[in-house]
């Protein structure tokens, strides 16, 4: 297993392109990207839980109930959520995705990130289409590009592993910053992989990694209406196809959680107005339900992540999360300690304060990486989320996104 | 029923004091409250559901698990929680208080707020109580000033009540601020009344009352560990005393409501960093805890609040956060509007966005009281909610607290 460059066209029989179509006003920014493999793929996803769905959410359930997809149409800057045509939209979005490439509609995933609201104009998408279909390329970038809506950097990450002497590769993308708490689901994740394996063991291998990868993710809590993680398994690597649990199924699975692990991390690290990406490593848990359950209480709360961006060991903040998250935790047991590339200290042990020095503490927290470990000392399970700090810029961004 | 001036002192024989005793480090801010009544009490509690308590949740617990409480005393600066002598401390302050008072140490409310974790010094504490119990007077507002931490107004409210010919009053202070988002019990807020109730009564006054008023209230989605709301009745009134339900109960009921969501209100509107409050109203509901869960995700979305502070009619994060709210609401119902005193604005109907006014919505946006009001045409319950704006004020307090 080995990271390589490379993201959603990493593997073999993957194309992409990535345009500004006119949904966004920046002139700028691409809005609208096209992802296809060369024959069709076995095809799985998962999706929010939010009772609001973006119209995108179910046109793409429908057309992948089969296992079977060959292309992705994906355009920001417009959800296409709470819309009366929303549907219709969609639908269309995959009629001329398919038209264009000469496919059927129903093998064609769409996705929106926007604004929600705010009915989406097909005629910019439709424009697009034939000069997104010439550009089709193995150069991913532009694609990663165009899915962004206040991410500051483009999420990409590509892994090589074999399978029966053959050589594999899985890709992906993903788009991320704001509205981040997925559930069930997550963030807008496109991944890719010439990896022979059934629909049904694609969607296993994926619905099984989401639980510990982007469902351990949050960056404000708020559960987006269009999350969305697919994936799309051509089988060009010509390995002997996975269709049951084995050796081969979980190296698969090992490389889908480097790569999952991977984009959590960058979504995380580029959260809205973020200044450092944190890490909540659980251990000692009497089971993994409770180590997801502080983790996550850990990483979401607000206090502990105004802590973290002030550089403040305020330990009391992380202990206070513990104890509302709702687990069964004995807190006369917790150890908790803050770890960066400056060093780890140990600011809590017996769940009362230990002696540290604060100099230090500031050094280890002044980095762009934390490590928030918490020992419960209770058992052997553990767990790890991921989030960011809580800036001013988070507020800013949020508080005049339409304007 | 009348509001009347005042607040812990406004019932007949209650008497209250507070000073600078040296916790804090800023000696023009007082840091202990002690509230007094001239005759043993029936008292009524409610506690943060917070694994991590404390050290003076318990002992308080103790102390009024027969009904009776004479007197309280409060600390600001310092939660004395997660310390290993802690409930050492918090029984030596309700010594100390009840031998300057002539009094039994049982009979003592005990309560902290401010920092976690850090041991709680009794020596100021010893030294202030003979002072504070010389300045036992009818004058309540040192002790709502004494038990404010990043508070920026003192929080009273009394009423005016009566109860089979006889005049009651019921009066109430409050510390907010920040780790505020109670469950089951709430911030810290003591009430005092000279109507007569027995303890039972009272408690099933208050905790019924709480689920509607102070566990509807959130500032940031960190349940404290130190949350705290007590009421003393002393009797003092010579009403015949409420032993059951019925009219004379009902009356306090309501008497008890208005002091509370008046301090909710001020609560929230005072929250860390905030600029507006928010109170969100859910009507048409199927049931009441589906209005509650609907009111309450809405007041806690923090691109919600961010949107309100930038008086950004984003009205998309609303239908989000009753999407992912876990209520079973029929999204397709939905009715979204926005009041302040500037006037009132639909902005969503039937689940969609509807045309309005840009300008008229920030007009009615930029008011320090906005009232998002949700209808879900599904049925008859509502629910009221109260929260404040995310504000980079929020961020800069949390972002050094204890620096």
């Amino acid at each position: 297993m080995k990271i390589i460059e490379g993201g959603i066209t990493a593997a073999k029989g993957f194309l992409a392109s990535g345009i500004h179509a006119g949904i966004r006003k920046n002139r700028s920014k691409k809005d609208v990207a096209l992802i296809k493999s060369v024959v069709p793929a076995q095809a799985a996803a998962v999706y929010t839980t939010n009772l609001v769905k973006g119209a995108p959410i179910p046109v793409t359930k429908e057309n992948i109930k089969n296992g079977i997809a060959q292309a992705i149409i994906c355009n920001s800057g417009n959800a296409n959520t709470c819309n009366a045509n929303g549907i219709a939209v969609a639908k269309e979005m995959c009629a001329l995705t398919a038209k264009t490439l000469g496919l059927d509609a129903e093998d064609i995933v769409v996705a929106s990130t926007g604004v929600i609201g705010q009915p989406l104009d097909i005629t910019p998408i439709a424009d697009a289409l034939p000069i997104l279909a010439e550009n089709l390329s193995t150069d991913g970038h532009p694609a990663a590009e165009a899915i962004m809506t206040t991410d500051t950097k483009a999420k990409e990450v590509a892994v090589e592993f074999e399978i029966g002497g053959k050589t594999c590769r899985l890709g992906g993308i993903a788009k991320g910053s704001g509205m981040i708490h997925p559930n069930m689901a997550t963030m807008l994740v496109f991944m890719t992989t010439d990896c022979a394996i059934s629909a049904e063991m694609l969607q296993k291998a994926l619905s099984g990694d989401v639980q510990n990868t982007f469902n351990m993710t949050s960056i404000d809590g708020d559960t987006s209406t269009n999350d969305m993680a697919v994936v799309l398994a051509n089988g060009l690597a010509e390995n002997a196809p996975i269709t049951a649990e084995g050796e081969a199924f979980d190296t698969f699975m090992k490389a889908l959680n480097t790569v999952t692990v991977a984009l959590c991390r960058m979504i995380a690290a580029d959260g809205e107005g973020a200044t450092k990406l944190l890490e909540c490593q659980v251990s000692g848990a009497a089971d993994p339900a409770t180590a997801k359950t502080v983790a996550k209480s850990v990483i979401c709360s607000s206090l502990t992540k105004a802590a973290m961006f002030g550089a403040d060991a305020n330990w009391g903040r992380v202990l206070c999360a513990i104890g509302y998250s709702g687990a069964d935790v004995d807190v006369s047991k917790v150890e908790v300690s803050f770890r960066s590339v400056a060093g780890e200290i140990r600011v809590c042990k017996d769940g009362a304060g230990v002696e540290f020095s604060e100099e230090i503490a500031k050094k280890i927290l002044l980095e762009d990486e934390i490590f928030i470990l918490i020992n419960l000392h209770s058992g052997e399970a553990c767990a790890t989320a991921w989030g960011c700090d809580l800036t001013y810029d988070y507020v800013k961004i949020n508080g005049d996104y339409r304007t």
